[in-house]
């Protein structure tokens, strides 16, 4: 990845604002009528933006590469994805909106299901309902209480998901996970990758025990972890970058990625509308960058939803004039990732972009993953998008004399 | 260059089949009419090919930098050019056949003449003819067979060229040419850059000395080394990118520059057709990549001969749809370099790239120098080629959740 860490000393602090727009999944395939959902919707208002923005196309990592959800968000925030990996327990803690503790380590849960020689049957326990999952979790909970060696608790997630948090002093990661990949297998304990995490690990084992004494009896009775992983410790927006951040977002995954880069989350409510509301109720605060997240694009591409995809962005279309009318110095519109229809995931394709300012090259022409390959942006790394922004909003000094 | 290191955690092994196609040299200048040899060329197949396709530019190492053979396949391949320097004996070696064995140490000759001072007069001993070279290469051979200090034998090459393989335990390849670079000044003998390389040195400073005082009453009277080099020991392509990897390649160099990373070479005979037939031969065995080579689009390209590499370019699209029959999960036509006609060798301007796959956004265009220009895929450093395909062949795990 690029490295762009000159931006951090060409920075400066000034009255300018920015709004970064993520409209999730965004980039498809053709499929209707060759189009695509971005070609398909009725947009009038960002046709008209775009027409004097400047536009091309984003990769979040490199040509080929699928990010999730958090490598692509932090690429948007000019942290280079492949250096600052974040784990797999802190993503699924973020995801369910646990707010990360300094002395915290997180791991991603699986109940499962073991034969009577502990050989692994089921990693996901049939997938069972997220009712059931939370009642074992509550049951669990409620025993761990008496256990006074290890402060750990879990949480349910979906079906057979769960996040177990542990706190203590001087929590090491580098371990290998308690999971056996496939089934078949005999049941495997978490193995410390070396001697700082030995503790942690002995801990996390003893947890484990405790655990499988506790559902021994049951039909779901064993558990997996992985993806041990405590607060990556980024350097902050306001000191990489001299911004105040703010970010706008309705989904606890996203508001979790934004509050690892220092963001300040603003309260809003659960409709398109009320992303445009909190933006305007806070646009004469401190705040000079605004996250602005738009979560159902995505969910609707994962659904293979095209009319959905189509509806969110027409939606989406609606509000833009009241964001425009803020006159922000410099606006971007993008996705994290394209989340095509006919895949029903995240892929590689390159990511349509827009840069509106004053000082942006007016290409004339639609926003569209077609048009895109055509716009004076070209194709680019997604991580040069918070320069470009610094750049259009006037707060990069030049480099060198 | 960039570090594609991320993609060996992500891949997975598949049914899915690939088939990346060089069309060696295939990018050039626009000269007949105005065009290039690809826009000139009738290729109904590949048109209607690249109609279902993502289209766009490829730089093998980075814009302005012309790649010879080597760097040019190791890109397309997946390996930084850069960082695998390929030696000048090893390239010469392959190019000739012989192959590379772990205990070689590969050095480029060149017969050259001496004046009775030692002054090197002429670099190529006047350009003498191939069969007169193979005559003092046997020469050298047969005298060499008596001499039992060193296991060295000499291969010819074109004209003043020979290649020297020299045996041993514990050969190391830090070693300054044998060469003077230019006339007028002594010879000059092999130099160690560091102690490692002492032994070496010394051994192949006695080769030359023996083989100066074998030839020293005629009228070709000295040799010169460079590029002393060993096998590079590249990661091959199954550990790297877990593929079964094949190669159709005609040409000693291409063979050898896909044996260096590890694919198993099909027979293959001399005609266009014989490409084909033995993809379609070895299609249904356990390869899931297959590397396909057309070495003829360059060779034109080096003479000069525009109608002769719109001949090639047009022998190939009759045979392109035989290979889409065999419907490969994820299909790319690109070239290592281009080499324009009107330059007659090698040059550094970016080369066109197709990949057709279900998964691939059609850019409804054509493929050659110009609409490249404006296609999906935009302009990328070769080396993405093998994510890219590894991505279309859905062999490829997302990066992070």
């Amino acid at each position: 990845m690029a490295d762009i860490s000159i931006v951090e000393k060409l920075v400066n602090k000034t009255d300018s604002k920015i709004v970064q727009i993520i409209l999730d999944g965004v980039g498809d395939l053709f499929t209707a009528n060759k189009k695509s959902p971005l070609e398909f919707a009725l947009t009038p208002n960002l046709d008209e933006l775009a027409i004097h923005s400047s536009l091309g196309l984003a990769d979040p990592i490199f040509p080929g590469i699928t990010p999730g959800s958090g490598p692509g968000h932090l690429a948007l925030f000019g942290y280079d994805p492949i250096k600052n990996d974040i784990g797999r327990g802190v993503l699924e803690a973020l995801g369910i909106g646990l707010t990360l503790r300094k002395n915290g380590l997180y791991a991603r849960g699986n109940f499962c299901i073991l034969d009577k020689d502990g050989i692994v049957v089921d990693r996901r326990a049939g997938r069972i309902p997220t009712e059931e999952n939370a009642k074992i979790c509550e049951k669990i909970n409620k025993e761990l209480e008496t256990y006074k060696d290890i402060k750990v608790k879990i949480y349910p997630v979906k079906e057979h998901r769960f996040v177990a948090e542990f706190l203590g002093e001087e929590l090491f990661a580098d371990i290998d996970d308690a999971d056996t990949e496939k089934v078949g297998i005999p049941y495997k304990y978490a193995i410390a990758q070396n001697e700082k995490s030995l503790k942690t690990t002995e801990m996390i084992n003893k947890f484990i025990d405790f655990v499988l004494d506790i559902v021994k009896s049951d039909k779901v009775n064993g558990i997996l972890l992985r993806g041990c992983s405590v607060d990556p410790g980024l350097i902050t927006f306001d000191k990489k970058f001299k911004l105040t951040p703010a970010a706008i977002a309705q989904y606890p995954m996203y508001k979790g990625l934004a509050s690892l880069v220092g963001m300040h989350l603003l309260p809003v409510g659960d409709k398109m509308e009320d992303l445009v509301e909190t933006l305007k109720q806070y646009w004469n605060e401190e705040y000079d960058y605004f996250f602005f997240h738009v979560k159902k694009t995505d969910s609707y591409g994962e659904d293979g939803n095209f009319d959905g995809k189509v509806h969110i962005i027409e939606e989406f279309d609606k509000i833009l004039p009241q964001i425009l009318a803020l006159r922000p110095d410099a606006l971007l519109i993008t996705g994290d990732h394209s989340t095509p229809c006919p895949m029903k995931s995240h892929s590689w394709h390159p990511v349509p972009l827009l840069i509106h300012s004053s000082f942006a090259r007016e290409d004339n022409m639609v926003f569209n993953e077609k048009s895109c390959c055509t716009g004076s942006l070209s194709r680019i790394p997604a991580i040069y998008e918070i320069p470009l922004l610094l750049a259009h909003s006037g707060k990069l000094s030049k480099y060198g004399a």
